[in-house]
């Protein structure tokens, strides 16, 4: 396969071409990073792909001078390079693991080119899953999700055609935080929320974990991913992040997939399209890591981000999309210190108080959506950075 | 589905029965019971099937003069009856619950008739599972295990072709003598081993559950089911009963099923090829039941049952019979009080030992080491009776 890989820079990004590396059957005809190009330009004399953006263009610039007239590789930037990459004739599958809405654009151009997808990148779902989950059925491409929750759940429900899924066990570790109060979460800074137990990840993402808001997001994504209603999603905490999902089945039978907290099993799964082959470095579950799997409840009332997560999938529409980006944002203000930790779902519940919602938006209201809950979340905490929508 | 129910008077054959009453699609072809003519008469009543095999002649001449002419169900007997109801024109699914090496005739012709099957019985698939798995492969019928753990590891290798199953992690209770140690078991009287802690079986089951040469018989059967060696089919011991089987694939990433211990989920998925449908009184998990998962390795010095059985199916050949013949001699001898409980596993040593292995036997072959072994066990403890091969 020929692959396209939106975000080349990031976690997911490297992961998927140290797995290029051992699989002799996955070549990269694309690649592309928000500015890192310093990695990015070792990345493209080992790949050697056709195009490249950079979306900022002032790193584009410097990238495209200092490869010379004899690189072969064709440099773009901004949204119309990346969509250039997503489309690129070259390529059959695209990764898109870069970070944020910024992702939503490019998926859908790549499915109307008839690219396979291999999603790492939520927001695209969780703001335009009823966009595009019909759009890539009718186009009759693959979209198979790369976060390891969803994959679990996807490889659940392999060979369970006409089987309904009833309910949808979606885990969680819990975070660093997990069996403390609300008030014991007050004092939180930046360095106490940047640990994570399990997953090696970005400095968003693991206030998302931390806070459960990355648990919210999971079930919007699985609402659209596989058409399973929000109150037929149970969030279920599970220490150890061994088992990364569950499915329900009409029968009373549960089926889940378990493994290692290594990302490069969802990616190979997603990008070999079901194969599954062993990889170097590839890790097994033994006795040890089996000894004590445990499920809890999650409590709601203290990591309310989960709680209103569910209540913007059950509402669907562009409450989804506020959802996102008054966290966003919120949580940009406290990683820079200027908002506390609770201020974080405080803020996503005011934002999605005020917002009135539009039933079935096309990508015009939700890039709405996301700059009135962006501009909501600065005026009700005087933030004067303008953080506007990219996309 | 039209449907023979080869043991309709034991717990599988009762429960298959129920949900017949249930689902709309299912009907019943043919009966056959070794001697329960009370319970038998009902359900010919009821179900109205073509023809019914009562084993026992003198039950089945019973049953023929209690029905009267007006009954239109042909009444046959022996094995010869037994064989009848498996090839039986009217049926396209025989489910085959009866118990013990009785179901290897009916099995293998009932394959030959073109009949799909749903495999209850452990016995044909421990001793000629090398006949019957390429049998049925060329004769392209189904052939689904019933048993929980095997049925779990059927549905986690569904949409999964092309992937090998590296390891099967194949789940057991442990019995009600987990954590004891060889010398504690010394005492064992047949009260104490018929408690089992999760599932509700009968006498000889229950004791095979306790000695874990019930699992050692789930190795072989696995082993010939699903083609993996007997080195790769780890047993795991998980308390709760919860995960009935789990498969690991070339990624590392491991599929597993869990479930109440209700053994109609696996019926019900076996007879409907491999549809899920809710069925009245079915349980499903919640957080209660998924609190504390834990998985063991099991003790194969006080179990040396389990050991043995695997040791049977490294080695294959008529070995597998030989454990099985074994066991159920020195079962029936515990059970009426003649040997004591270390003498089980003491005596399916001795049998193995003694016996010298015929590779890839024919059911002559099999049929032969059978005998043998029970010889072999009637003269090492001094047992009188006969209870010679009935197949």
């Amino acid at each position: 396969m020929r692959l396209s890989v939106l975000g080349s820079t990031g976690s997911i990004g490297r992961q998927t071409l140290e797995l290029a590396r051992c699989f002799d059957d996955m070549s990269i005809g694309a690649l592309a990073a928000f500015g890192n190009i310093d990695l990015i330009e070792e990345q493209i004399h080992e790949f050697d792909p056709e195009i490249c953006c950079i979306y900022n263009e002032e790193k584009a610039k410097e990238l495209k001078e200092r490869l010379g007239h004899s690189c072969k590789t064709r440099i773009v930037s901004g949204m119309e390079g990346l969509i250039e990459c997503a489309v690129c004739e070259a390529v059959d599958t695209v990764l898109i693991s870069v970070v944020g809405m910024i992702g939503i654009r490019p998926t859908i151009e790549a499915i109307k080119a008839g690219k396979n997808i291999a999603q790492a990148n939520k927001e695209p779902i969780v703001c335009a899953g009823h966009i595009i989950m019909p759009l890539a059925e009718k186009m009759g491409v693959r979209l198979i999700p790369v976060d390891s929750e969803h994959s679990a759940i996807y490889q659940c429900l392999r060979g369970e055609k006409g089987n309904r899924a009833e309910k949808l066990w979606l885990t969680a570790s819990g975070g660093p935080f997990r069996g403390r109060k609300r008030e014991e979460l007050k004092g939180i800074t930046p360095a106490d929320a940047l640990k994570h137990p399990s997953w090696n990840m970005g400095a968003k993402i693991t206030i998302d974990s931390s806070t459960l808001v990355n648990k919210g997001l999971e079930v919007i994504e699985a609402h659209y991913l596989f058409g399973v209603p929000a109150d037929d999603i149970i969030v279920a905490v599970q220490p150890g992040s061994v088992v990364h999902s569950m499915v329900q089945f009409e029968d009373g039978a549960i089926k889940a997939q378990l493994g290692s907290p290594d990302m490069k099993v969802p990616i190979a799964y997603a990008l070999h399209n079901e194969r599954r082959m062993a990889y170097e470095g590839r890790k097994t579950l033994g006795f040890a890591e089996l000894a004590d799997i445990r499920f809890e409840a999650p409590d709601m009332d203290t990591f309310k981000g989960l709680r209103l997560g569910i209540e913007a999938c059950r509402r669907e529409g562009t409450l989804t999309t506020v959802y996102n980006a008054a966290n966003e944002e919120c949580v940009a203000a406290f990683l820079s210190g200027r908002i506390g930790y609770l201020d974080i779902a405080d803020g996503i519940e005011a934002a999605m108080k005020a917002h009135r919602v539009t039933d079935d938006p096309d990508l015009d209201k939700i890039f709405e959506a996301e700059r009135e809950a962006r501009s909501f979340i600065r005026g009700l905490y005087n933030l004067d950075e303008d953080r506007g929508s990219r996309c």
